[in-house]
């Protein structure tokens, strides 16, 4: 079966030196499954390792297969396998944990320290035609739901965990700063858990339509000018007096976090949602203080998943706008190229592993 | 009944001007109960207002009765107080909040933006002969306990508020940075609600002696020179690689801050208790995104007297040797000399506002 | 003003002893608005008093106004009242607690012994022309949201309430048991929260036909001779394997209850939604404990109102439908005849006391 | 090395038909340590296996080694193994999860369907002379701390787990039912974990008496003719007027669980600990809903040994006293019949399973 034989992937070499080349298709453990990749999306962090070949901590040293957005069709199953069966659609978790520590067993896996997480150093990631992953981060797609949507599981599930590390809530009010793809997904979860009115920032007005497009009560055009003291006024402007319960920096600005920490409510939060760098910041703790004002970072996820399939099955949270190219893996590349020159405007670009894939 | 009669009180009238005076008696309302002061304690807070006129966005602006550390004894009931009767020995929580706004209805009346707090402008304290207080405000003292327990019921108030904001539990690893009267109370209630050890740090050998003396397991001397970097490695080597579940500023010192989040353990907790200051703090907040390690402040307390006064009932904290110093209602202004001048290394300074009082 | 000194009022004399009279329009103390009734809906608590004169140890001893399901406007406020005036339309939240006592303090209001709820002996209710309430419990109404859904509200949080102690999310399947008004609220109430699927039961097919209308989405019609083993296998057989993260008793039913612990998942959670009524039931705790699902009782509501607003405001949630006959307040009585005698199988029944209405 | 070979093993065959065989010394696995068995404790399931050969769903259909309650030495590791080396001493959690599915994902392990528990039916225990466990279950005993206290952390932990079900905390009042091992040791754990006061019963003096020696601040000996009214009034008596935030049943007995949800108060837990029974229980459920008491029960533990050995560590417990009996392993027929029997008052017998033991 030569089809089979087939495993194009795409393996970060070095600074902007991405590769195709073949390699042998892996046989699945006793717990594993073998997927036949269906749809890899572009994330920001895939984008960092290839212009920088680093993400804080995490430094690629040798070559490293790229992709941890994605979804697929399970081909062939370990034998200790009891869930899924050759056929099934699902949407990979790209981490596995070491199930062992005390993050695992007290269910805060996405803090194990030997958590082994797709395209993150020195792990290989999935943009390829066939894989290898732990049968329970796998995912079964309801069927109303296509591998595109499957593979946008993996940010949104970013927004979830975001929005359950702030509890929010029916009427909810939420501020969530930057409309970059992250900056949607945590709007939508916070609408989905049940905010009421969600406030989104950013400074270009395309980011901003796509978000009022998506569900954002309210946008503002910040001014990069702005300091906190401004940008702050222009929200409560916005808002007429009500304070947010809850506010997401998804831009890691210092204003905006000091931003933030002025506008929640006594008793709220403000999430930092982690992109991995190192920064310093300087910031107004009185307002934590006086108010008790939680500052919580979130990196990744756990136990999520489910909570985000949920969401769009449920049509709760329609992820497809999000998507803006597509490619083929033989094009991957050229994908990351449209990507780092933001050719089209891109938010989310997939790209199509399987060669059977056809445009529609 | 002459002595009655007496109501001296000591007023802050300006900046270091504080006068004994006398003031009528007031009379209790329905839900009040009139209380004959027994001993009031000094807070840093108390201090702050006579030499500085104000704390944070809180400034004196006419003449204040200073005190808010305080046990006494009930002498009259309003018509609907069910809990106590005259004679009755109480601890006051100083606070009393509107009852009505959602904060007070949802359990977390220490962030009511209607709160009149005995000695925050504008709401007189009770450093006086006689006060009238809400009832239910008023927390009756096991027998065991004297009124100097009472009276620093308050200071312990904020140690176990800061514990629960951390969700202190039996094993934790903590540590303290700060041995004042906060610092002290934030260790003891950090080992009565389970911590298996405490460090806890400061820049004097006198205090460090004093956390020792009173459960620390570890002590620290930090010298002012040094930086973020070389505190965390000082403590990290006494912890032989342990990491604390939970840091608690008691110093407002920025590169304290900065330590505490470099060092605690992923998915812990730091916590910074307010003084009230407006400061601005230059952090890493890399690695509240990286270990979700929360930044949390507390204000106050809220339903807390009755845990720091089951604390001390139990004898699972000893609060007595914190008391370095006592003095009469008379001698009020001197009591604070001896608090600005630091003379005889003070940590709680009691004055004795019942006139029958007699030095021991 | 002649119109304002009518204050008809429907006061409960005894067991099927309603009247209609006139009473003194009272004034508002300093936290309290003056209120023109709107609408009030029949609650089958109502309908119990009226035809039992008590429940469970809530005896009707003295005349006592009925209602408690109602919706007013604001006409006078007193004078500490900040958030409301003249003109505003509310709903009207029924129990005014202690303020005081630790339920209260805590945020567990519903529990306080010394709540003034109307329509629970000896507190009047509120089916009158003029009423006076604590400002606080008073809840503006949206734009959006006219009166009828404002006394909706009443019910609503009940079913509110049930789904936060089983802190249904995202998700969830839910089975609810009973599709009486209080069965239909926490259907919906659990759909706007976030359940995946929710099942609901009952004897009749005219209200399964309801439940299915409102949302849910799949129902069951049980015959009275089930017993629980025959009941759980046949929602076992529907829900094809899954197991319901949380069950909720709105029938009374032993053999419902028993069923519930069987079918609900481990770790989940039973919720039993109370009517007061004195029972013992015959339970297999065998469930409780193995697979540790809790059973947890709910007794009305706190701090449950503003959510249950928004739930309508935001149309997660529709109540309109269950609105099935409409009454002026002169015919008070002839209302609660049609509740009694199920006379177009009623669900709720809204008695308009404002004497301006106009059926549409 | 002679003695290496010998691994002596209790073999339950079928009902009272328990025998001593040699087994094979088995191999660890990548991820297990193989260890050299140094006591086991009697449990009273232990005994149930033995004279019913089943307990609820679990039966005894094949030859089954005896014994969970257990200590030992590590001997050799599996190569992933890093936390422990040969010579450590252990405590044993004998239940291994199988970390992949839901609960094991969410930090409920003792709810995986999957679970390998010790000496519950099909997998053998640990009463020999060596075994294999994974080696994360296995927690290293700290140096004050013997072997006999670690066996005993084995039901300690389900006492510990009983009271973070209830949320036990500082100040609380709680009410024990049964002074058996695991009524002893929840008395013993709510303690230490804050209760101020805890009431313990049982129907024979003997025990009570243990329970007053371990920390139980009142005991009452009821009568087995009393009902729940009795019950209650009696122990409300004692409590003059306190109501228990928390009861525990540690009986099994229908009139103890009604007893235990008429007392409790409002707000407050009662939890059923677990023995596997099947039983049906008559419970009136009004006071779960007026009161929204919530009945709750309890299935082994989980994250549970590092609190409970650290309450031995730092002597907030102390488990010794628990301790009546002493056999070598050759002699554990003989031990099981001292419990059967109840020779002396056993309440935690030791079977010395290293053959080098010597009684002191």
């Amino acid at each position: 079966m030569a089809a089979v034989q087939d495993n194009l992937t795409a393996v970060l070499y070095g600074i902007n030196d991405m590769r195709l080349e073949q390699r042998p298709i892996p046989e699945p453990n006793d717990i594993q499954v073998l997927l036949r990749m269906e749809v890899v999306g572009i994330c920001g962090s895939d984008v960092h390792y290839l212009t920088h070949g680093k993400i804080g901590p995490f430094v690629v040293e040798k070559p490293m297969v790229i992709g941890h957005e994605a979804a697929g069709t399970v081909v062939k199953c370990g034998k200790d396998v009891k869930h899924l069966q050759p056929g099934d659609r699902v949407a990979i978790e790209p981490g596995c944990p070491c199930r062992m520590c005390d993050f695992c067993k007290t269910g805060k896996y996405n803090l194990c320290p030997d958590m082994k997480f797709c395209a993150t150093p020195p792990y290989d990631g999935n943009l390829c035609r066939f894989y290898v992953h732990d049968a329970d981060f796998c995912f079964k797609l309801p069927c109303n739901m296509d591998f595109e949507e499957g593979t946008l599981i993996e940010p949104l599930a970013v927004g979830v965990h975001a929005c359950k590390r702030a509890s929010v809530k029916i009427g909810d009010l939420c501020v969530v700063f930057g409309s970059g793809p992250i900056g949607l997904v945590t709007m939508m979860s916070a609408k989905a858990m049940g905010a009421g009115k969600v406030l989104v920032t950013d400074v270009l007005d395309v980011k901003l339509e796509k978000a009022k497009q998506l569900g954002a009560d309210y946008i503002l055009k910040v001014d990069p000018s702005w300091n906190d003291e401004k940008t702050a006024k222009e929200i409560q402007s916005i808002l007429r007096g009500a304070e947010p319960d809850s506010c997401f920096d998804c831009t890691g600005g210092e204003i905006i976090v000091r931003t933030a920490l002025q506008i929640t409510k006594a008793g709220g939060v403000v999430v930092v949602i982690g992109m991995g760098a190192e920064f310093d910041m300087k910031l107004p703790l009185a307002n934590s203080v006086m108010k008790e004002v939680d500052l919580r970072g979130i990196f990744r996820y756990a136990n999520d998943y489910p909570t985000a399939i949920e969401m769009v099955r449920s049509r709760r949270v329609n992820v497809k706008p999000l998507i803006t190219h597509h490619f083929t893996l033989e094009d991957a590349i050229k994908a990351f190229e449209t990507h780092i020159k933001k050719e089209g405007d891109p938010i989310k670009i997939m790209i199509h592993t399987n060669p059977n894939w056809k445009p529609t």
